[in-house]
């Protein structure tokens, strides 16, 4: 380049460049988009945005946004709504306690993109570090509990509650629609659980645990410890219980776990918890992993996402996601769950403690909780006060009496929150994070409260020789846990970050290659937004700190939620659901209960149509609707005349229509304003899947042209990563007469009360708010108006390109797709056997992870690039189908064996292309390097093609036996 | 395990567990040090610490440190101290200027162990990454300044100014012995200027630039633009320098040269610089990367550390460290400096700051400063303040008059720090953080001290539209830079993410694999040790703000230098060397000093063994020595009877011996006591080189045994991380007679004056401090006793474990060795043809780095473990030496070529082992993976074994041509 030829300076708007961070996220520069328009024939993205977007359906108006900030400006101003946030030290449990983040876990997993970026473990072998993590995550859930089988991971402990009631009630053969919730569990869980049983015709009642066998249930949820703190032995209850045909679920807190008789050994059926203090931040009550685990009889039943071992295609031992048959995109209303998105990266990070810790390390923390615990209770009762209950693990309910104001105000005086457990009584929850100047502050503060002095270092003397523990004998626990040696063997910090380096070097993340996965929308996730999430004034929030300690947090979410409405045009926005499946529930509950504000209870037929992505349906079953088809035609479009004839038929009892848009097909379709009529002509209200909203943004309004809600993925448009399978962030969006039906929540939830709480937290997954927020301040309405139209242009230019090598299925009147293009393989099967599934696992050969497989159609790939991919990655891509065409080519010329071909034989690990003998018809060399730049720079899989079918029918899903990784290594030149 | 069998818990302090950071530092745990143990045929440490150290030379006092705690509190007790800094905004420029890193090159390399944990690239193979970030480093340098060859790097820009000057007297015919010193240049530079020429009799004298050409020198220093800030065309003054045979060096703002005509234009033979403004935190004065550029023709001349790209085996391209045959440990003291350890990290970063922001992005940000400080001079002018120069950059001197001090009291209170540049001027220095409310804020206070209106934000209004540049026309940068595609090509977030993620993952660092280097002590580099570097607290102080603000970084200082001296038992510790090549050159001059004050001034002989490591005789020639070498006997110990005849020889002029304890053949030499005595006796002073102190921390105190002075490599037993090849922290550490000759530094050095500055920072490398300091927090006495007596376990255990395959050369009186090994290959080269460099390169292909080779003794690998690597990863070391021993035997017994084996032609590439054809004695596997454990997880080294000598012979030290890997794919299966 040549510079400042001219000594006159450029103005100030080009010198301060206020729009610096679009250029970092937009994969494409000026150059190369005026490229891409070129080989689309258009000279403007404008143009080709008039193109591909039908002009009915265009937004009519801008978003009102303020005007995008540099990522330093960005900071700054969220450093400043960040001091909004008090930060006290917490002591209020109810199910949050303060942890110590191992830093070598902090730095080498939370703030690595390898693991940070990566996606949902659908392609086993590009995930075999985040699985084996999982794997890691299920042992030490179903140790700990004391059970057969856990998940991985559950979004927090109340919806893990109710989705443990929902097994119960698929399993029980009992009469009773009744479920049975002990008074001493987190009321959270409770609230949550009323919200989801009400809807599917279950009915929640609560009283003292010891009561939980008078009546007749068909499930129990018992808590243990007690929220206020009462270590209880339940095993004779249990077994009352479960010979009565009762499914007992047991929520027990982890760490207690340490010290205490698990449930699975108390005799419970499922147990049900949250690993947040296994070393996560509070982040105002979430993300964090919950955990589910069950008897094996139950294994089969299990929500969400389960890890298992296999055998890859050369006999292997290979990990993959089990049982997938029993989710919703291929159940779909009869799907174990609408859970869809995981919590991976909590669950990981939480798992990774336990490996960091190793049992010794878990056992020594919660004895020093306990040690702690049981001296204050000492010392509390020296003072004259009196406690609840004479068996603890961490948590004391004192009897504050009159006293109660006055202790809540001298401990926030003194920098502590404790739990407002009732006008009479003050809770306090003691973790990991507690030194003797914690506990000498509290004593202070009771001792004021009654005028009485305060204890000082000697206090601790109590201690030096060990005390008894305050549980009951019985309760000890015997039985040992995470005997595997991965619990073992990383214990120095070296150690430890050899693993996790081993484990990251498996997979494919965005920080190696483009993630094509359509419907995913696997953008930037820039550092300036990930790394607000680990202040403290984020991180460090109780969520059920006192609401003029958490003013940062309010601002944050009113911030996002006017900008998401201003990026929709809808009138309301709720943040608490924590992932895109909850997002959806919320909204349909929404629906049913506005109906119902209106006396319309009949209402509950929702039509959604074949090609719906499955968590619809299964969403929709939740809420308590039954589900009618509608039809869709030759090009992937709804069937309009099916749909009216539907509508009609449901005119009395339509409650919704879940439609996606642009398309599940990836085309916006001319006629929605149509089906929108249509719905709202027959009484229905019409839900549009917020999952393609990255082809919307600032472009195209739901609303506008006839929505009336829709739930928002924050991490997949608005740049929260998917941190391998979670945390999402599924915020709800309304127009303005369903805004009164948004969730609410004890602790202050969007709406008015009509609905219940969806989340644990009032904020869901609130910690990671930050990152969405910086994505749209540093974007302004210019910035994500073009990341839209460049997402568009990036799926436009992939599909001319690869047109001439591959059929584009589904593309709109012009012959433009929206922001991800389908490509059909179907035509390759018969003329050379090659399947959609061997171009996805030849993909990885090429270094990349491949698109999604067989959805929305089948035998297809279905590919979003994004407007963080650059045109080299773009072309790379097309590249590889390129390559890939011809090799497929061989085989149809007969070159290569329909059975014998790199094709069916990806992906190749480097043992498989080194092996002895190579009797094939092509080279290892074709087989390795099918494009020359892999020789600079190759992804070597770790494991062959893994085999689906064989694991499923073989379950297996906990760490498997050590095996020659962990064996002395054996000799082969000698 | 089995927990809590009882509900008595253990007492509180096994609870508390202080001693938890050693656990997670030491690799081998308890059970594991057992069994080490036993294979020695010891029962505890101690007895085998009784073994290996000599009774006599056993330290007879304990370590007086504070105990240790645990990383939480450590953390929280360094929170406390880096409040002691005051962090205001510093415009105080003098070769600091703020900058912001970008958070994509801040998490991904900064924070990144696969960066920082790397050692320097001597094994060029498995440093690929990092040798090409170091070329971008040089091509950036060589572009800005317009020189044709620049290295990656210089210490600070004050040692590379002086660096620049004997190398100019080493290559100048000029009789003079004068070299003048413009008035402008930065005063830092001047200080160690003059320390640094004295004892090598050069001659310092400081003037006006213009009246460079006035006397006679040999060379002439300018600063570029002035430290005043004027900006003067200097064409024709160097001219005539030129024309009269002096040697021209222009000190120059890298970033100025974004938009002014550079050095290499101006004519200047060599440019020197600091990099610290490309991204790099202030960090109270370092690390940071300077810069040195030549012309072409003094390239071989280079100091330091030179990458320069080669051709590997297979004729591929790969980089390499170029010329090291100018190097001290090959040319000793005729070496072109005494750098060992470079600025290695910082060079990576500010060279990915030019990658990430390419040339327009710098010219954009050197314009915008320059439009701020061109707003700043007219704003201040017309508020009648005079300028000092009207053609300047980005620095202007104010004439303030009687009001100084009314503007520099009113600007702190303002929070903003000003150069005081005199009694009546004040230096302001605007950088790429600026942003107009600082230019507000600074204008306010101007108009204070005057009692004038400030200006609202309407000033900016004159911006708008562009303003004339205040430097000469003649002056405009006209040419171009960075015009490789590598700074084109990663202009996106996700490309550079991808981009640094692709380097690293050549490399292989800590994070991957023990690094098992001889003397360089490659040990854990916690996490919790490196995150505080990132505080702004530590990091945002400039070096010479007032010192009321760096009250934290005094006590950080002062702690470490106290405990320092315990560790040692010195006296007095000095923190400003920033390598442990400046602490040894700092330790000579204190020798020195001492000798002159005392009147001996003719002591200049330095008595060095002929094992010494090659800084030792460097050093000791640029503090003016002459040395003398004394033989060493067949065991590699000091020959007393040489050393005894030398230094009667040398009785009346001997200044002092150097030598290295343990030796650096790995064993404590007995005899050390003798040999201090007789230096002693005869005059001298005893220099003990710190390389190897951690066989001494806590166990061996060299001032015990008789030495006077030492440094120590705080980035080797100190845990600050090698950075690829520094950072690195040397202090020097003395008895009390040799404290009051410590360097001084005008902004406060330890030293009394005697001798002056070595380093441009009073604390040299002082942000990296805080990485000591925590680990010695952490480890407390015990605790750093333990790793020294660990690593000596583990040093011993692989001696006993290789004995059988190899012989161990130069074990003690007792068949141990300290702390590092040394195995002897020599014998194998007769009977197999295989070298100890076939070796070290084939335990690339087993994913290990290499030993130290051949030194100090030739055809040998030296071997050090650190206490820091577990039971399993010096397992896994000695059955990868043990199978290359096997290899070798196949090629003792003709199974194998001699000159067709895995070792000669290791190591593979997998190009390579998937080549067509393969017509070799040996397989595929066996070239591969020669354990079986490599199957699961091996390290693909990206070149092949890369040829020194074509690379010396055909010197190319800026980036390549664009070759294949930027090239379109080329499709191979088609």
């Amino acid at each position: 380049m040549t510079s400042s030829q001219t000594p006159h300076l450029p103005g100030l708007a080009e010198l301060e460049d206020r729009e610096a961070f679009l250029r970092r996220h937009i994969g494409p520069d000026q150059q190369e988009q005026a490229h891409m328009l070129r080989v689309l024939g258009h000279d403007s993205v404008d143009s080709l945005l008039r193109a591909v977007i039908p002009q009915s359906i265009r937004r009519d108006d801008t978003m009102r946004l303020p005007p995008a900030v540099g990522e330093q400006q960005a900071l700054q101003e969220l450093r400043e709504i960040a001091r909004g946030n008090h930060v006290l030290r917490s002591f209020i449990g109810q199910g949050y306690a303060n942890a110590h983040m191992p830093g070598v876990i902090r730095r080498n997993v939370l703030e690595n993109p390898a693991w940070y970026t990566a996606y949902t473990p659908y392609q086993p072998e590009i995930s075999q570090g985040r699985l084996e993590a999982l794997l890691n995550f299920q042992t030490m859930i179903a140790d700990l509990t004391g059970l057969d089988v856990a998940n991985a991971s559950m979004l927090d402990e109340a919806t893990a509650a109710a989705e443990a009631v929902t097994l119960a009630r698929r399993v029980s053969e009992h009469a009773s629609d009744s479920v049975f919730v002990a008074d001493d569990v987190l009321p959270q869980t409770l609230e949550v659980l009323r919200t989801r049983a009400e809807p599917i015709g279950l009915r929640v009642q609560v009283g003292a645990a010891a009561r939980a066998a008078d009546g007749e249930h068909f499930a129990v949820l018992l808590q243990y410890p007690g929220v206020d703190g009462g270590v209880h032995d339940l095993r004779a209850l249990i077994a009352e219980l479960r010979a009565r045909g009762t499914t007992v679920i047991v929520a027990a807190d982890i760490l207690a776990l340490a010290v205490l008789t698990p449930p699975g050994e108390l005799g419970a059926d499922i147990a049900v918890g949250n690993t947040q203090r296994f070393g996560l931040p509070l982040g105002c009550g979430g993300p964090h992993a919950a955990y589910l685990a069950v008897r094996d009889a139950l294994k089969r039943q299990l929500p969400g996402r389960l890890v298992g071992a296999s055998v890859d295609a050369q006999g292997n031992s290979g990990l993959r996601l089990a049982l997938q048959t029993r989710e919703q995109h291929i159940r779909r209303e009869k799907a174990t769950s609408n859970i869809c998105t995981a919590q991976v990266l909590p669950a990981v990070l939480a798992s990774m403690y336990a490996v960091y810790h190793g049992p010794e390390g878990l056992l020594r923390i919660a004895q020093r909780v306990h040690a702690f615990t049981a001296l204050l209770a000492d010392a509390l009762q020296a003072q004259g006060w009196q406690l609840r209950h004479a068996s603890y693990f961490d948590t004391l309910t004192v009897q504050t009496g009159a006293d109660t104001e006055a202790v809540h105000a001298g401990s926030v005086a003194a920098g502590i929150n404790l739990r407002r457990a009732g006008a009479d009584c003050v809770g306090i929850t003691l973790d990991e994070t507690v030194e003797r100047g914690d506990l000498l502050t509290l004593l202070g503060v009771f001792a004021q409260a009654r005028g009485a002095t305060a204890p000082d270092a000697r206090v601790f003397e109590a201690l030096v020789g060990g005390v008894q523990a305050r549980w009951p004998e019985q309760l000890g626990r015997r039985s040992a846990y995470l005997s595997h040696p991965v619990f073992h063997a990383h214990r120095s910090e070296t150690e430890m970050l050899r693993y996790l380096r081993r484990l990251a070097d498996k997979d494919i993340a965005l920080d190696r290659a483009m993630i094509p996965l359509g419907s995913c929308t696997m953008k930037l996730n820039a550092t300036s937004e990930m790394e607000p999430i680990g202040w403290p004034e984020f991180a460090a929030v109780h969520p059920f700190a006192p609401a003029d300690q958490r003013r940062g947090y309010d601002r944050l979410a009113s911030d996002l939620r006017q900008w998401l409405q201003q990026a929709t045009g809808y009138d309301a926005v709720s943040l608490q659901p924590n992932a895109g499946s909850q997002g959806e529930y919320a909204g349909l509950l929404a629906i049913r209960a506005w109906h119902r504000s209106r006396g319309d209870d009949a209402r509950d037929v929702c039509l959604i149509p074949s090609s719906a992505h499955g968590t619809n349906p299964a969403s929709a079953h939740m809420a308590g609707m039954r589900v009618v088809v509608v039809a869709c035609d030759a090009g992937g479009s709804v069937d309009l005349d099916d749909l009216r004839a539907k509508a009609r038929q449901h005119a009395g009892d339509l409650a919704a229509c879940m439609i996606t848009y642009p398309s599940t097909h990836g085309v916006f379709e001319p006629r929605v304003r149509e089906i929108c009529d249509i719905v709202h002509e027959h009484g229905g209200q019409v839900y549009v899947d917020g999952a393609n909203m990255n082809a919307m943004v600032g472009l195209v309004s739901p609303p506008q042209f006839g929505a009336d809600v829709s739930h928002l993925n924050l991490h997949k448009t608005f740049c929260i990563p998917h941190g391998g399978g979670g945390p999402g962030v599924g915020p709800v969006a309304v127009r303005a007469h369903l805004a009164p039906f948004l969730p609410a929540h004890a602790s202050g939830g969007e709406g008015a009360g009509a609905v219940g709480a969806v989340s644990a937290a009032p904020l869901g997954n609130a910690s990671v708010l930050p990152i969405a927020w910086m994505y749209m301040r540093m974007m302004g309405e210019h910035g994500l108006r073009q990341a839209s139209a460049v997402a568009m242009l990036g799926a436009n230019y992939l599909a001319r390109r690869l047109q001439e090598h591959f059929p584009v299925l589904y593309s709109g009147d012009g012959g433009y797709v929206a922001h991800e293009c389908i490509i059909d393989l179907r035509g390759l099967k018969d003329s050379s056997g090659i399947t959609n599934e061997d171009v996805a696992k030849r993909l990885i050969d090429y270094g990349f992870h491949a698109p999604t497989m067989s959805f929305p159609v089948p035998g297809t790939l279905m590919i979003e690039p994004t407007e963080s991919e650059s045109l080299a990655e773009l072309d790379r891509f097309v590249d590889a189908m390129v390559a890939i065409r011809g090799e497929i080519a061989r085989v149809e010329r007969g070159q290569w064996p329909r059975q014998d071909n790199p094709l069916k034989a990806a992906p190749f690990t480097a043992a498989v292309v080194l092996g002895e003998a190579w009797e094939h018809a092509y080279t290892r060399e074709q087989a390795a390097f099918p494009v020359a730049q892999l020789r600079q720079h190759k992804y070597w899989v770790p494991v062959g093609r893994v085999d689906n079918v064989w694991g499923d029918r073989n379950l297996q899903c906990a760490c498997l036996a050590p095996q020659a990784e962990t064996a002395p290594p054996q000799t082969l030149a000698a």
